[in-house]
């Protein structure tokens, strides 16, 4: 087995892992957690997978969210990757800011040195890890969902608009909805792609949607009370986007939701039985 | 308003707060976590406690328990106090241990040097802070109930045990049963009580029972693959005190669950219903 189990809990019934392995493509140890439902001790069971936002690991999620009951329920294996490399030898932001750096991958793969050996995210996300997540675990590859929050939300746009066949169902909470288009996405995607916007295009959901990329259907919760909504999260661009696209987008705006995890665990059961749903055709 | 809010987030409907105040009996700031339910816009609800295990803050229940979900449903405020003071001037263990001093109040009120002018966990929650609560939440203080985990559950037992008009309901997670007769329990007690094993008998829930205080009833979960359950714990001794005095106990040995808050986290839904129940009657 590549996955060395780290810890492993009885959790409603099924059981939450965290594994550690050697990536290929950070080239270093990484870190995911794996919550395994008790239906997959009967066979293959669908994959949701969570993207974390700035500064989390793979732990923020798995500890606060509260998603395995309704995993459980339902039936779902969750993945919740890390959200950068990290360990020895691995470039972090000069000043150390939580927002650039460890903790901070934006699920991309950089070109810019220092950061093009390790960062590339989007090489493991999209095919290392699952790869090796459909060999080693009772999961069935031909039904994943993705979803994500912040940053993640973000990850998981990016990545279900440049792969249009391999996830069947997407959700958000609170996405970094066009990152060319606020300050915490700028100074990543200019670190770590350069300074050219042309090459940002494809790491940008309202710019892969204007160019032409599709989604069968979209749901997204956000916040009102959100400290970042205005600032960094502009629903409104993905709103836009979408109208002009003509993908349908549930755009929930809740009222009174900040941008903590309190928000996510709220929210966490409608999304896991709207992926459920998809995932069960 | 006595308590100062540190933070507040939208949760589940209602709101959790995490609050300060000045406690008279500790010397010292401390902090809790309060969870409101929607239902206390109309009217005063029903409270549960729930008191935490060693190196615990207010805040490991409040992000990891998935409490609030149940709580907002059934109409419960929840309670979520800090298991020992802290602070400029506030004593440590010598040697920094994890089961002693910060962060290990033990829910008693220390009589020896130099322990005994901030360590007054007992008198703080078994008087100052439901004084507190009652004058300034929304919170119907002929209805509590309590509920911890651990040296929390231990904590809950006592109070109850000593306090038999308070609480409606009391249950716990993998509680240390008879401090008085376990490594933690017994360094903690002599530690703070000094070594006459005769002061201890007070802050022991089996001796308790067999000095003559009874529950009405007692509801405990304890998973099998916790590593602390036969040096620690040992719910035998409680289900032999309950037997001897004839107090219902409800003792679950949950198959494969460990001593982690992904085992309270299963259960915890349970336990608030087992509350809810019988706070409304």
């Amino acid at each position: 087995m590549s996955f060395e189990i780290v810890s492993q809990a009885r959790c409603f019934g099924g059981t939450q892992f965290v594994y550690r392995h050697a990536s290929r493509e950070t080239g270093t140890p990484m870190r995911l957690s794996v919550f395994i439902p008790p239906q997959a001790e009967k066979g293959k069971v669908p994959v949701v997978w969570f993207l974390s936002g700035l500064t989390c690991t793979e732990e923020n999620f798995t500890v606060k969210a509260g998603a395995q009951r309704a995993a459980s329920e339902l039936g779902l294996i969750l993945v919740a990757p890390d959200t950068s490399p990290r360990g020895e030898g691995v470039p972090d932001d000069p000043e150390g800011a939580y927002d650039f750096g460890l903790g901070a991958g934006f699920y991309v793969d950089a070109t810019e040195a220092p950061w093009a050996k390790n960062y590339r995210m989007y090489s493991y996300l999209s095919h290392e890890l699952p790869t090796l997540i459909g060999r080693e675990l009772p999961a069935d590859m031909m039904r994943q969902g993705i979803m994500g929050h912040s940053m993640g939300g973000h990850g998981a746009l990016i990545l279900a608009l440049r792969d249009p066949n391999r996830f069947r169902s997407v959700s958000a909470f609170a996405p970094i909805a066009a990152p060319s288009c606020c300050p915490w996405g700028r100074k990543a995607l200019s670190g770590y792609l350069g300074p050219d916007e042309k090459d940002w295009r494809g790491y940008d959901a309202c710019d892969l949607i204007d160019d032409g990329a599709r989604l069968p259907e979209l749901l997204v919760d956000q916040g009102t009370a959100d400290s970042f909504l205005e600032s960094q999260l502009k629903p409104q661009l993905l709103e836009a986007a979408c109208s002009r696209a003509g993908i349908p987008l549930t755009l929930r705006m809740q009222e009174g939701y900040d941008h903590s995890y309190f928000f996510i665990a709220t929210f966490i059961e409608d999304h896991l039985r709207w992926h459920a749903k998809r995932l069960s055709l």
